[in-house]
């Protein structure tokens, strides 16, 4: 993401928890600082992306974290994943300074992100969105503004849950096509003529029928999300038969050790032969 | 199908079981015969689509049926979806007259049809499906050959129960984002950018947004292939937990009225208020 | 069966397909015939006890079959558990001779039998059932009069349909306590006192815990009656969600080679690692 | 359960968050006292029996709690159905005043505890559950020591979800043989006499059929802890579909506002119509 702002051209400054992580981007003209409170006491807009909600409190809420230099004019962006407790204690935190918020998951993943494909589903201050929105141009292909904090990150939920069964729905019929002696190369040339093509079943169904499940999405996170989905259903008043029935089935994979493989090897729960 | 293959300049002989079905037919050219059997005898390759195993088996065997007029050198290509037992048979009787047979049931509903997007799944005689690749051509946008006859008929359901699985899991999200207090129109475009875009969500999507289900595939027709999936399933070896659930949903909505609207009128079975 | 009638006092005529099982009758001093026409032609009422709809059918249509012997006055009474449209044959060539007829499956397997503890689900001729009352309480604990043919076929498949979701409702439950580190034979001490304890739970708990599934009913004739069940919602309009997840867990453990124990080791299929 | 213990002889110190429900138990002899301090400070055993994780942490920790009145030589029991996580603070603090701490959840609602048959599930230090034996025979019929505190809370949740995938198998077969046209009344009398007869199904298969839902157990309740099982099973390793299935029955019934009708009103959810 910080490559593309540079390739547009902007100045950006970096700072990561592994100082190598900056190498690469210091070789290609960054600044590297020595603290998150550094990067937003100098930038205009800074945006954060962590791996986890205790990652994203402390590098915001933290001893030199982001919220020490924001003030008001400044704008913090917060790209990660994590759950609506933790956007909205961050958020607080920012506008007490003075600053704007916005929350700004994204989905992609490596590729997308290289290639400037991610898409931005963005909620929380609209002057700061309209501001971002270059930003979002040049590391995404499209960008969303959803309303207040939470929203984004409950989009964001729902469209992983439908991926996630749609997974599983794609595995069953897969496997089906295997035990009725069937060739699976033809029934991914018909699927992918077909109403139901994706991007997602031409990428990983060539995958599936060899049996390598490089993790671009792990499965043990592509679970956890069905989990989250599954709990704001019951929240928010929506029962999910189907969401419930996939999450079993990447349960079972994770529980037999595939977790860290990509999520599509939850074809390997319709297979016990496959699992150890 | 018909009107396609006399605008790529065939000969084309019809007969329906309700005549007026082909009063169009023959203001645009072609010659209406009064039997099946006058069809096959006229013909060098004769395309049946018929509408339930019943209409498939005395349209062939019947009285002054098809395999009436079929000879060594003719053709027959069975393009309903139908049971293997019932292809089985029309096949047995088609090769006791020395005619080839081939099963070739599509997937693509009216639209496509007409604009020549059909997909055809073919298997039996190999030199019938290498005859009829032009006809194909004139049809459809992709024909595939998939070995005995039987093979096709599976190939069709296994593709079914991965849309209607598909369907159920999409329904959920966007019955999620409903009750999440989400914008639809936004999961939409997200979507729609998004590695699980496909054709069946742009265009079924705004429709389940506006409640409006005309029905391009019936969701009746949709339960009985998957309930038949699932008989395939029992009967090859293969568990299929989330076609089970989704399989359940439709037959909710079948339950209470629904079952001639459009198969995206699942949503309703997420919604027991939608439903009378 | 047999023997219970006996040693109430009845004068007991008998056949069997394979000859040699009437051996140990006729050492009880059963008179043993040489076909079903025989025994009907000499008994008021024939009780006829077969393992499919194919057996059901042959003794009771085929050469020398039962209905041969029948006629008005005479009683003929089917316990096999089959098909409602088997049962509906039988009783119409029954009825053509002027006889009585009356579908009566049971439910309770060897050892019920032998104790004189089956259940009787009757259903067809009032008056038939009326007159076999003594001969119900000689072999079962419990006679009940439904109606119409067809309704103990059914009666008896909802039964066993709730019987195989709760057993896999409970080896849940007992997984679930193995995998968080609890004693099983606790489970079993707490659920043998509570509202749940059933005579099923008091029995097949501990052969679970051993993992012994002696086939006193195989699973794989579980899986048919759910499926059967689940088929019979389809058509009478019950949507089934937990009998159709069940079904798919009996289907996994059949499918990898269990059918042939007790349907208890359903159990396995919640633990991969025990399948083959 | 105090009526009991007086019932049996004991001197009993009571205190209640809601002063009036003490006034009965005085009437009857107990003395009330004015903390939770007091009654620990005089008693030798103290039982606790609170609504919810919140009451049972502040009647133990708050000012005034019981933690403040406990010392060497006593025992404090929480018979609570709460988290684990709560219970082991609990445990925390009792331990910390070299006083015994004992967790005991129950099985069993109000007509059990009133005959003095409820079913004690105890986790804890050994020595107190000896002292407290006596104590649990007056009040219940069944007591058993499970280990480590933590052990009771999650075996008293398997006995649950148990028992709640148990109800919707039967809800369904009852719903079953409505829709086949059968008699639910015969359905019932077989279900009685068979193997999967009891009490459970004794008690509310009368009240479904009549469609009466006094909430002995209150169906918000059964669905919590179906969610905390479920989330058990993925923590500790366990996948569980018919429970996920059975769990989505009663969210549904639950957002279509059955939440305090009995748990058996999930039947409910398997009629739409039956539905708001």
């Amino acid at each position: 993401m910080a490559t593309r702002l540079m390739r547009a051209g902007y100045d950006v400054l970096v700072w990561n928890r592994s100082p190598d992580a900056c190498d690469e981007l210091a070789a290609g003209g960054a600044e590297v600082l020595s603290s998150p409170a550094e990067v937003t006491d100098a930038a205009d807009i800074t945006l954060a992306m962590l791996a986890d909600p205790q990652a994203c409190a402390e590098v915001a809420l933290g001893r030199d974290g982001a919220v020490k230099g924001l003030r008001a004019g400044k704008g913090y962006i917060d790209s990660s994943t994590v759950d609506v407790t933790t956007m909205q204690r961050v958020e607080h935190a920012v506008r007490g300074q003075g600053a704007a918020f916005l929350e700004a998951p994204v989905s992609g993943s490596k590729a997308p992100a290289e290639q400037g494909k991610l898409i931005f589903m963005a909620a929380g201050d609209l002057g700061l969105y309209q501001s971002a929105v270059p930003l979002f141009q040049a590391m995404g292909k499209m960008h969303v503004y959803l309303g207040e904090v939470g929203s984004a990150t409950k989009m964001k939920l729902v469209v992983n849950m439908i991926m996630g069964s749609m997974m599983v729905a794609f595995a069953e019929g897969l496997a089906l096509s295997q035990a009725a002696g069937l060739n699976a190369e033809d029934l991914l040339r018909v699927v992918n003529e077909s109403a139901i093509a994706s991007p997602m079943l031409a990428l990983k169904g060539p995958q599936m029928i060899r049996k390598t499940f490089d993790p671009a999405f792990p499965l043990k996170h592509q679970q956890k999300d069905m989990r989250l989905a599954l709990k704001m259903g019951a929240t928010d008043g929506q029962y999910l038969p189907v969401a419930a029935a996939a999450n079993e089935a990447y349960l079972r994979a994770k529980l037999h050790g595939q977790g860290d493989l990509d999520f599509s090897a939850v074809i390997k729960a319709l297979h016990p032969g496959d699992l150890p």
